[in-house]
This record gives structure tokens, C-alpha cells and sequence, in this order.
């Protein structure tokens, strides 16, 4: 077993041939890795299997089972999808701008690999494979801590990418998994300043804030989602029903599935009842106001302030009749996480008003919040959705992995 | 006295209404600014003359009460500077890309205010106007917080501008400075979480470690800087004698002097007599390798591992003598801070090969490492320099203290 300091080092050395790698070397070295996941699915299926067999000996439940689960064709999409990453523009080496000074000098801004990345993940096997894809052609080592349902999954499809590398003459510390999935570790890796460049968590409320109040090496926070509707005086009500539906119901355990449903006086008479058959079909709770309450009965649960903050990830909702524009968004910035909120109106200004003033990484007229994310943003992949506001906002394709350095090209000058 | 939990309170606050004000309405706001802080010198050179008496009962010394000192010329000085942010670009508003999705939505990316910005600066009063002018031109609040020699100066500098603020019709709370300046006051703040999108630390290297080690809120690292001046083999030895003495001996207490000189091996008999001339009148020390010193002769004294990782900020420097650019560059990627590096050299492919290979946020090819500075690079204001590699890195203008967000236009899409 290798321990983190060995990880560490070990990544640190790779950074530097990592960042003399061309990007048909890195998109060989991909290709490579594909073609070992689909030569090696025995070996892949034998590892899951004894996480499936703690899992139901630990009782997790179907749903955690089932994203732990791998079988032949998931092999086979996880190594499609490192083809994908492959395939995408190398962001590496692009000067964004070069200018020449009144000196003489020329300054140009290059964009550069990050050097170390550090993502901490949960149950699912098939991120190790993500992950490590994304930053190998972000031009970065990675080291990687897998959640400990996954652990045996995670570690058989790291070393086949080690191997992989190997094979095309790469060092084999370019990609890193966390030999033990101690918390401990999981802490020391938090702060490993000079060695990591950034860490992302990806998982639940839980990991994020153990994250961020534990680490000491710069960190994305990544997506916790209270996603608002906002249905405006002026909305078609029928684009708003459907709106609601998709981003409630379509897939309920996401970050950008709604959360909150508000609605302009004007339009509640009208409106909630749609609301309510919209998602009946799916069973949908109701925790509302009592305005809402009077709409559409006793039927719906009298909403508390815990039910307007929270990120219920199943088919539950919470609905809230506003006075106004002005008091949806303020009660939007209050309660929201950052994520995507949407306002479904015909009115112009009150379409601005609300792109304008919501304070969040996406903000939507007329859309569902569900289509926040990297595939749907353009971006061919996705590492996490940031709620932070610095480095990256929002969904963070490739671009997100990298930095940028300064290069002058001075003739002497001095100041 | 406010306390930190109130000042945050009303930052937040205040960040709505920042986000709100247009370009005309915040210059405005910076001119009345700039009018207050000179037509308040009698009451501002009172306070300093506080600060002064303390610095000199506490026994400071004379750099340190230097930087302390405001003077009427200071105080036109800094109202000036605050004009200068005024005549700035307005970074907020500008969308970056905007595109149409195969569905139809219309995605864009706009730069939008931090938020609230949180700063931790040291025994400068001057930052207090620097720094607020910036974060308000940017459209964020901003909660200052002084080093204690300098409390009482910041504190007036900080009661005008939101006084200015005020008559301008605009929430005094836009502009905050922490109104003690205790350690546990300054560990609260850096702890944050909701209020703080961003804390930057503006000051030496302990303050900068304490902000690493204790936040939890984002942190963009500014800073140290442990630059090397590499003259190469084919180096124009004039050309860098000069550079090495500029960036040596022009201004030493700042990051971006050279702390240390390497030398190609088959340079280092020609050269290094013509270094030791070129820092002699600064009376600069050297510490240098054995083969310098065979070299040099036993004046210059044995260089330590300390010493290659030393940010001296005095006239010292540390010396070796390397076998070829690949240690070089070695050397330096080992011991750097990430700041700014210098290779001085006529070889295309040794320039080339420098600036690819050496990681730090400014690398030079045949100037000095002292041109590292947001003014400098045409940035027109800086608020620090960044040594990490999330966010910025390097000179940091008013688009550094900015974010973005996603804006979608969209006409009833689903997923």
C-alpha cells in the first residue's frame, strides 16, 4: 500500500511530465486507458462485486446500490466516455491574450495546467474513471478518494489506468488513488498545501462541508442545489406547468431539480391548481403557505422555514404565494444555494429584473433549471457544478481544471 | 461599536443594492469619495498621529512608522488613487460569450459582483482607501480589516468613505472595517461561511499562513515571492548584469525583487565577478555555493538549504551555480513560491523551454522580475498578486475581484 505522503510526492514528480505532454501524447494515453477498461471487464466486475457484497451486508439501500453497481455495458460507457475526453479541444497552451507595453515588453497570459488535483468522491465507481480522464487532459496529475462503498471498484479501475500510462511510457503517478479510505486520511489529504492545487469534492451536503471546514488547500464547493421556479403575473401557465413538472419530477435526486416553487399572488388562483396536477402523477408533497393552503387545501403541508431552505432530493416541494416580483427574488436570495433559479413570465422587464438581481450560478427565463450542467451547457463534459463564486461558476467542463501563467518577452528591460 | 456579526449583516445587505448601481452612479460615489478623504486631512492626520504615538511608545521601527505615516501629499495621493479607480473600465456587466443551443436557449456568460469581499491587510493605512475603492468599483461590499498599528487611521479613512456613501444616497454599509483588532475577531471573520464570497489577505508571509491555515471561507493566496534571476549559457552578460542588479537592489522589501541568482556553469567564470560588481555598491551579501565561492573567494558566504529557500527582503542573495537549464529550471520549481522568474539568455530554445517549463505566475524571458505588478502589465489597479493557481494568478486588477453567472434565455424548454 502506498501511503499519501508517497501519493503526494509521487504526483508532484508526475506534474512536471505531465505538463510537457503534447496533446496527441495525452490523447493516446486516453485511448490506451479506454481499450484497458474494455480488455479487463473480468477483473473490473470481480472488484465491484465485493463492494456490492459489503454493500448488502452493510444494508445500503437499493438506490446507493445500484450507482455502485457495475456490469459489462456500464464498462463500456465509462470507457466511451474517457473517448469523449479524448476527443474534446485541449484548453492547454492557449494564450488568451499577448499585448506589447510602452516598454516593450510582450505580455501574454497562457492557459496552463492546474498541477495537482485532489477530488474527493462518494459511492460511485465509475467517477474514478471520470475524474482521472478530465484531469489527465487537463494536463494536471490527479489524486483521487474514492468513498469507501466504492473503495475495491475504484482501486482495480485506478490501477488499470496506471498500468495504461505505464504501457505508453507515462508515469503511473499522473493518476493517484487513496490506498485507505480512512477519515483520517481523507483529512491529511485536505491539507496538503504545496503538494495539491485544488481540491473538488463531489457528493452529498455532508462531504462538502467536512470539505470546507477541514481543508486548507484552495477548494471548489460544488453543488448543493435549492432550485426555485418563480411563476410571474404575467407567465404562460401552461410553459409553467410544464416547467415545474420537468425540473421537480424528471430526476428528483440531482442538483438542479427544483426545490421551491413561488408564485406572484396574481397568478395563484390561477395557477396552483395546474401546479398540483402537473405533479400528481408523481405523487409530489406539498408543503405550502397558507395562502397556498387556502388555494388548494388542507392536503397540502403548512411549510416552515426548514422546508423553504431545504434540498429535499425526492418528490416532495415547497410552494410559497409572493406579492411580488421583488419579494420572489429577495426570498430567492435568502434561501437559495447559489445554483439555478428560474422565473417563467412574458414580461420583458420582469425577466431582466430577475436575470439581473438573483444571485446564483445560473438563472433561467423560461427554462427548466435541470438543463444546468456541463453536456447541456456545450462543454462535451462536466468535473461538478461550483456554487462558489470563485475560479469557476457554475457547471466546470475542462476549462475549470486548468490555470494561467504570465509570459513576458522582455529585450532587457529594468525598471 | 459595530460587532463583526452586525458588520456582516450589513455587508450583506449592502451587496444588493452594489448590485443594483450602475457604472455612472459608482464613479460618482468614488469622486465624492476622493472629495471627503481631502477635505477631511486635519481630522485624518489626527487619527494617524494616534497610530503614530502607539508605534512609537511600542518601539516600531523606522520602516514600519514610515509606512504608518499619512502626510497631506499621502492623503492627495490616495484620493487620487481613488479617481483613478473611478476612470477605470467598469468590468461588471460585460457578457463574455453568448451562444444558441441546438433547443434553442441562448446561453451567456456575464460578469457579475463578488458579492462581499473580505480583506486582511497590516500596518498600511492607505489599503483601507486602495482596497475599498477597488472592491467598490467591482460592485461588492467590502469588510476591511486593519492591522492594530494602523486602527485609528483606518477607522477615520473608513468613517468618511461611508459617510461619502451616505450623502450619495447609498448604504454606508457597502464599505465596512472591522471596528476591533483582536486575533479571535480576525479568526471569526475568516470563518465566515454566507457572508465572505472571497477573503484576501494583503501582507507578509505569517499573516498569509494564518488565513490558509484558519479559513474557511475562499481564500485567493497572495504573495511571497522567492524569485530567481537564471543567467544561461548564451546569456548577454551586460544585459544580465543589469537585470540581476534591478531586480536585486531597486526596491527590496517587495515580492517581486530577485532572491536568488543561478548561473550556468559555463557562464559562472565570466559572469559572477560582474554580478558581485553589479550589487556591490548596495553592498548586497551574497551566500553562495562552493563553486561560487571558488569563484568568488571566501567572502561570500556558504549558502544553506535555508538559503535557497529564503525570501530575504534585505540586501542579500543566495548564489549557485548550476550544470545546465534542466537544474535549473529544477532548482527553481523546487524551491520557488510560484511568483516570478527570469531566464536571461540568446538561445531561442532556452527562453522557450524556461517558459513552458517553470512554474509560477510570471516568467520572464531577458527582463526584470520587478515588472510583476498590476500597474505594470496595464491592469490600471491592484489589489495584490496572486501566487495560487485558482481564480487569478499573478497581478490581480478590478477583474479579479469579479465573478460570473449564467444567464439563459429560454422559451419553455425541457429536458
Amino acid at each position: 500500500m502506498r501511503d499519501l505522503q508517497t501519493i503526494a510526492n509521487g504526483a508532484l514528480a508526475a506534474k512536471q511530465a505531465m505538463a510537457r505532454l503534447g496533446t496527441n501524447a495525452k490523447n493516446r494515453a486516453l485511448e490506451a486507458i479506454a481499450d484497458t477498461l474494455e480488455h479487463n471487464v473480468r477483473q473490473i466486475l470481480a472488484a465491484n462485486s465485493e463492494d456490492l457484497e459489503h454493500a448488502q451486508h452493510a444494508g445500503l439501500n437499493a438506490g446507493l446500490i445500484d450507482r455502485l453497481r457495475l456490469t459489462p455495458e456500464r464498462i463500456s460507457g465509462i470507457a466511451e466516455g474517457v473517448r469523449q475526453v479524448a476527443a474534446l479541444n485541449d484548453p492547454i497552451g492557449e494564450v488568451l491574450w499577448m499585448k506589447t507595453r510602452p516598454n516593450g515588453l510582450r505580455i501574454g497570459q497562457k492557459r496552463v495546467p492546474m498541477g495537482v488535483i485532489g477530488i474527493i468522491f462518494e459511492a460511485r465507481p465509475n467517477v474514478t474513471v471520470d475524474a482521472a480522464a478530465l484531469c489527465f487532459k487537463a494536463g494536471s496529475a490527479c489524486i483521487l478518494r474514492s468513498g469507501k462503498e466504492a473503495f475495491h471498484s475504484s482501486l482495480c479501475l485506478a490501477d488499470l489506468m496506471r498500468g495504461a500510462l505505464e504501457q505508453c511510457g507515462l508515469p503511473a503517478d499522473a493518476i493517484n488513488l487513496v490506498e485507505d479510505t480512512s477519515r483520517e486520511t481523507a483529512t491529511r489529504m485536505m491539507r496538503l498545501n504545496g503538494y495539491l492545487d485544488v481540491l473538488i469534492p463531489r457528493g452529498g451536503a455532508g462531504l462538502i462541508r467536512a470539505v470546507v471546514e477541514n481543508a486548507t488547500v484552495p477548494v471548489i464547493e460544488t453543488g448543493t442545489g435549492n432550485c426555485h421556479i418563480y411563476v410571474d403575473a404575467s407567465a404562460d401557465l401552461e410553459k409553467a406547468a410544464a416547467i415545474l413538472k420537468n425540473a421537480k419530477c424528471q430526476r428528483i435526486s440531482v442538483c438542479n431539480a427544483a426545490e421551491s416553487l413561488l408564485v406572484h399572488q396574481s397568478a395563484a388562483e390561477a395557477f396552483l391548481p395546474l401546479a398540483a396536477q402537473a405533479l400528481a402523477p408523481d405523487h409530489v408533497r406539498l408543503h405550502g403557505c397558507e395562502r397556498t393552503r387556502a388555494i388548494l387545501g388542507a392536503s397540502v403541508l403548512p411549510a416552515t422555514e426548514d422546508d423553504y431552505a431545504k434540498e429535499y432530493l425526492d418528490y416532495e416541494i415547497s410552494v410559497k404565494v409572493v406579492d411580488s416580483l421583488d419579494e420572489a427574488i429577495a426570498h430567492i436570495n435568502r434561501y437559495n444555494t447559489g445554483h439555478s433559479e428560474c422565473i417563467v413570465t412574458e414580461s420583458y422587464a420582469a425577466a431582466e429584473q430577475f436575470l439581473n438581481e438573483v444571485d446564483a450560478a445560473a438563472v433561467y427565463a423560461n427554462a427548466s433549471t435541470r438543463f444546468t450542467d456541463g453536456f447541456e451547457f456545450g462543454f462535451g463534459a462536466e468535473i461538478g457544478i461550483s456554487t462558489q463564486k470563485l475560479h469557476a461558476r457554475g457547471p466546470m467542463g475542462l476549462e475549470a481544471l486548468t490555470s494561467t501563467k504570465y509570459i513576458i518577452y522582455g529585450s532587457g528591460q529594468i525598471r
